[in-house]
């Protein structure tokens, strides 16, 4: 048996932020200090990076669960499922549900019994619960889904990841052009019938000095109050630990899927940071000796920026979706799905399409 | 196969909180007017209802990460394995580390990671991560951890459930005197030898109309900020729905065991309220048509408070440490654990000891 996707959705938010959004804010280095550079050349130099031309905020009246709710209503849309049927609905995200202009998260009851209630779902057996893993939580709620549906306690899980990171951000960090809202889903099934479907999966913590890697963390200005926390990245060490680690995860996991190198036709990683993604991706080819594939990596942080859990599902739907016309992905087809994140966590599945 | 508890730990915060604690407070009713009786009167009626005396609050410079590591690092000592030998740490809470004065949840990097840092684990294939799924949280974990158990993904699971809800208490609600801090967590391992462990499992979520009876919501001052939440409840609707349906769930749990109920031993329940607990183990016998035996229910409300995901694994503790002399627990003894709480969730299992 295995584990197999039979829809999926995401919800894009609606607001468009380009770079010149960021053109007024005073960005501050860690001290305190005013950065050198003006706002035009630090925002150059970050698209120059990491890729990010634009990326979409949440409208203010939503919060991430909403988001979570629009993208899991589409992937069940997609599926053709009746949403009784569900026997887990597995939520990742980070932050709760961070209302605008309010600093505190809410998640009494957890995201995932929202969408549950917005679902309008009656089955009392649909058990829903969140689940915290950072960036990587969404693979993260699809390989517990996955083991679920391998015990034999759930036949078919909706998994979502949402994140309303623009509600978490130092305006004085220019990291803060970084961030972004969105939400993707999956629904996962039981499959007797064939080998399509999740064939192997990988899950690591390095928390032993990577802990502080990815935190919540005082703003760069001084003159704020202390006790408000944002989103924190120390991005150098954070690029150093992904290229000495995610490609070798990948590796074993993809290894352990039995596949070769060249039957594998797509990679979908979190989109962080288009540099990193491509260093990643150049190793990991190094560690089978060959050159990387053309088109092996969609790559959509350029318009989407980096949403967190919701990055992978996102592209996911949008590759299904026949959106990105160079990016298909057809029956037979393998791909390997990876993550890293604040943890520091790495995890990555196999799956044959 | 079955999973089966290796080792147990608590820790009891330090502070004791007696009900006289509360008598300068100001209460309020959910409209904003000062309650009529006096607080004397209304920490008499609480107690007679609740149960509770007295709770324990964390020590000020402590966060619910800290509590769960301490009642960890006694669950390892009391199961006497090597923690890199851990293939997951599953660490249910609601509200995040809350430092206190501050109204900000921290939960970046997971508490799970925090405890995995602090316990020094170099092994980076242990999973860490947390699950929010109400005062049921720490019975959810488990269940999952049993669910990685029989898929074969995972051998040794450290499932952790702490809370410090005197962080997000709203001083004029006299549901405040309820809640409580605590920690307690319990290693989960694959059992290939004998019938003792884990025997069945039941989890739910009523979100349809029950999703708001446990909610973060606005100070009960109605000059206080808005923007400011705290853990608010309907106990009548609470109470109701517990009695409708925490019993049912109970028996349907021991029946798929396969035991008969005078097999069962002790029932170890999420101690919210003495009257609720009591109520719902007489409609539970009541629905086999026997009397409910002496001692089937330890209490501990008394002395701890509802410290949300903690009380469970902190009883458990309890009992096993020979602390509660009428309840003791022998080898082959048959317990049913069951917990309620926001989501609305119900969960259970039966297990031989």
């Amino acid at each position: 048996m295995t584990s197999k996707i039979i829809g999926v959705g995401n919800y894009i938010p609606t607001q468009t932020v380009t770079n010149l959004f960021f053109d007024t804010y005073r960005f501050l280095d860690e001290s305190g200090e005013a950065l050198k550079q003006d706002n035009a050349t630090i925002a150059d130099k970050l698209k120059e990076i990491t890729g990010i031309e634009e990326r979409r905020y949440a409208e203010k009246e939503q919060v991430t669960s909403d988001l979570g709710f629009l993208a899991a209503q589409a992937a069940i849309e997609n599926s053709g499922i009746d949403p009784e049927s569900l026997d887990y609905i597995i939520f990742a995200h980070n932050f709760g549900d961070v209302r605008f202009g309010t600093i505190q998260s809410d998640m009494v009851p957890s995201l995932a019994a929202r969408v549950k209630h917005h679902l309008k779902i009656k089955n009392n057996f649909c058990v829903a619960y969140d689940v915290l893993f950072g960036c990587p939580g969404w693979i993260e709620g699809m390989i517990q889904a996955h083991a679920f549906i391998k015990s034999g306690i759930a036949k078919r899980c909706l998994v979502i990841g949402a994140e309303t990171l623009s509600r978490v951000v130092d305006i004085h960090d220019r990291d803060s052009m970084i961030y972004a809202d969105g939400a993707g889903a999956a629904i996962l099934e039981l499959n007797s019938d064939d080998d399509t479907g999740i064939r192997s999966h990988l899950s690591a913590s390095f928390t032993l000095t990577e802990k502080d890697y990815l935190y919540f963390g005082k703003s760069y200005n001084n003159d704020s109050c202390p006790d408000v926390r944002y989103i924190k990245m120390n991005g150098r060490k954070i690029y150093e630990f992904a290229l000495m680690n995610v490609p070798k995860a990948m590796k074993k996991c993809f290894d352990e899927s039995g596949y070769t190198i060249d039957q594998l036709s797509k990679i979908i990683i979190h989109q962080a940071n288009e540099k990193m993604d491509e260093a990643i991706i150049n190793r990991f080819y190094k560690l089978y000796g060959t050159a990387v594939p053309q088109d092996i990596m969609p790559m959509v942080i350029h318009k989407l920026g980096n949403s967190s859990v919701a990055t992978i599902p996102s592209l996911l739907t949008m590759i299904l979706k026949g959106e990105l016309p160079q990016h298909r992905l057809q029956k037979g087809d393998i791909a390997l799905f990876a993550s890293v994140g604040a943890g520091m966590n790495i995890n990555a599945f196999v799956y044959k399409f």
